[in-house]
């Protein structure tokens, strides 16, 4: 036991200071950094550059909120439950970011990366070249009945308006990489495969921008979890002022309706 | 039932239109707004000055990680057992987020704001008027048995360097306001009354420049989770780079002694 | 470090043996020791006798489900929203046991506990001494415009039909202690200090019950949770057969409604 | 929405009675369900017998609690952190309940079942042919490089104790059903493929016995947890009385060490 060590890069501090990946927390960092740009720094060890921290934070802007989520409403009716616990609440709120609900962006990125590396070094170098890609992508997915992230969402049916403001912004920034460029080929490919259009998410496209930005694709659930930490903050500070978790409880246990179970 | 609805001023989407605090998410928001400043603004329903945001990502720059805490290490061993739960295991982090290791930053908001309201609209003009009103206050929770939160700290024994940091911050930009000046006097005149001399601490320092930024005390350790969930993650992706869970676990495990329940 | 050790009186095993509670688990525990008994026994480190378990697992089936509360839709949702992660879904129905809907049970037995402590050692030996007990108690509760708990239920506005009921299986067991008398002695004197009639409700008979088992009083709202976690595998297990976490959540978002934020 | 309506078959009341599970609770189930058989009934929708109960308790009582795990000491930080809320350090101990510490039940379970489901109505009638479905089984799952869940421990390397014991108690009972059997199977012939001998471990043998009790393989990593529940409530309450959070915490925040991320 005597010897052994447990190795960080991330906080250290002794009585006089307080160090922070590697800097002075106080002298380097405070006042100096974006909160956004030293989540960034603090998953990847390296801080991003303006460029970066802007698409990135296009990101978690994007995904932060979208309204009276399952999420959103776990996170409420455990705050109207235990209103004394709001580190409970909001726990509660982000232990609905599993496959189905939050997952869109890891799963998307996750995909994109893995068509990358399975198509090696020599990456395409027009249009032409990446729908060729997506096309034996996608006809692969299909092949092996899975789904292709990213395609399809329940509302933007036709089309999700944050697809071609995060790929402007991107591009904009010069951080429209081989990621986005393959999810937008994918886009404009899929239909001759699946034999229906479907739109590009929002929260595909997030994935697609955040592994452009050399993200690890392990972690971009947690960039879609950290972006939800501050909307679910959101929606508990609304809950507050003006609740609607009791209505929202009653409006289920008003109408319930026992079923023997025998018929089961 | 037909008339019952749910109100909110947060995300809500039509299939053309994804808004957000009544704002065109992607027209006014993407790439526009910061995560931190967006995350104000979810809390507040009001738009941050780029002075309220600098101070306010300083708090949160400060707030993010401290190394081998009790709640990173809590993180760290639900990943290690979980490791298919990312959620899971930021979401068991963010738990230790309560009373005592986080709530300090709320706590002495909240005590701050106390005291603020009870002195009524004619707050002190200068340093004097401050001390006596800290003098009063400082009396008036000891002879109540409490302590005063945001005094002291079990590392930065003499000087927590993060205090003096955001204050100046503050002071840059305009906003050293009440909750600040009467954590300063506090830190001028508690030796009087405590008989010792303690330091003003980080997480104190951080819940006096929140409250003064207008923020609801009561959602302030809120603040301090957001701050933290972006540290777990850094501390979630160096477990998968760099894991020390088993040994952490081990180190208490193989040192476990049997104890007769019946002695107890 | 080399001489740090954990002691413990719970699980502690070798190459051929698993001991817990200083018994062998093979030998003395798996198929000897009931379930609800064992739980009994982790927390106090004693073996309850046989009507000791009796009415501990009555207050356990007692608390157990109370069908669409709070809880058990936010697992449900949690369960929706990422259904590869039960103990997500089951942790975040816990959480919602605070000190609100699940907290009774806890707040009832201190509150008993405190009277009780408070009357020194002689405890009444008849129902008038009881009643003047209870007398005292209801009216410093009053005075001190503190709610006394365990009084009042939102349905069961009459009579809750759990307390006679576990009152007689505690009688029957010989186990009708102090904090159930004092209990009943609330029931008949209150209506003279607060005005009118309430029952005694099924939680804080609980609580009262438990606490005559000589539970520590600072555990019981863990007991209520053990209780609630069986209720909640039953609810996410319907939830599998039979879910109506979607429509929950469609109950609410369909009915949301934009408020500009000016106006709140 | 008027005839939206949420059907259940667990908990439903009016001002009078108390329903769950289609019984009075009050006149049916307190004083005479214990709370393990509860358990069953919720999530099966059926009472179990006497013989199933002994099973499953058992099960139950072996998983509860295995002494300093990582879920125990996470769930001990969490309360060192966070005292005020016993919830939260009983979910996060919850949250490592996944695919690694505690997912073994669950995947044990699933696999025997689905080698069962994949040979058919007509299942070997003895040993020999136990033998044999189990050489096909575990030849597979290599040639797949899969594992097979239930096999080897860390500590108990040679055998452990709780697999005999728990095979009995099933055998008593009348329940050593197919799933136990093919475990017991896997146990004889693994060597022949694998090349080593490993011990069917105590969270296999549960996984089995549960399986053979008719209990849906997907919930059976849930009954881990609700063991794992009453085991962390004993954790709990042992750190109220003799604490060893701090400790543990600063057995690895006093031996860290600062190693540059451009290392890494």
């Amino acid at each position: 036991m005597t010897d052994l060590s447990f190795p960080t890069s991330l906080g250290t501090s002794t009585a006089e200071e307080i160090r922070l990946l590697g800097q002075d927390l106080t002298a380097d960092l405070m006042g100096q950094v974006g909160f956004g740009e030293l989540a960034f720094w603090l998953v990847t060890l390296r801080r991003p550059t303006p460029s970066e921290t802007r698409v990135f934070e296009a990101c978690l802007v994007a995904l932060a909120d979208h309204g009276f989520t399952p999420t959103a409403i776990a996170a409420r009716l455990t705050y109207l439950s235990a209103p004394d616990s709001l580190q409970g609440a909001l726990a509660a709120g982000l232990l609905g970011g599993g496959s189905r609900f939050l997952g869109v962006t890891e799963d998307c990125g996750a995909y994109l990366h893995e068509v990358l590396e399975a198509a090696g070094p020599d990456l395409p170098t027009d249009d032409a070249g990446w729908d060729a890609l997506a096309l034996r992508a996608v006809t692969d997915t299909r092949a092996a009945r899975r789904f292709v992230p990213g395609l399809g969402h329940p509302v933007h049916k036709e089309r999700d308006p944050r697809t071609p403001v995060l790929v402007a912004i991107a591009e904009e920034e010069g951080l429209r990489g081989p990621h986005l460029r393959l999810f937008e080929a994918i886009g404009r490919v899929h239909e001759q495969v699946l034999g229906r259009r479907l739109p590009l998410n929002g929260a595909g496209v997030c994935g697609a921008a955040l592994a452009d930005l050399g993200l690890p694709v392990e972690m971009l659930r947690g960039f879609a979890l950290l972006a939800r930490a501050a909307g679910l903050l959101g929606q508990l500070a609304e809950e507050r002022r003006r609740p609607i978790g009791m209505d929202a409880y009653l409006a289920v246990d008003r109408n319930a309706v026992y079923v023997d179970p025998s018929g089961d």
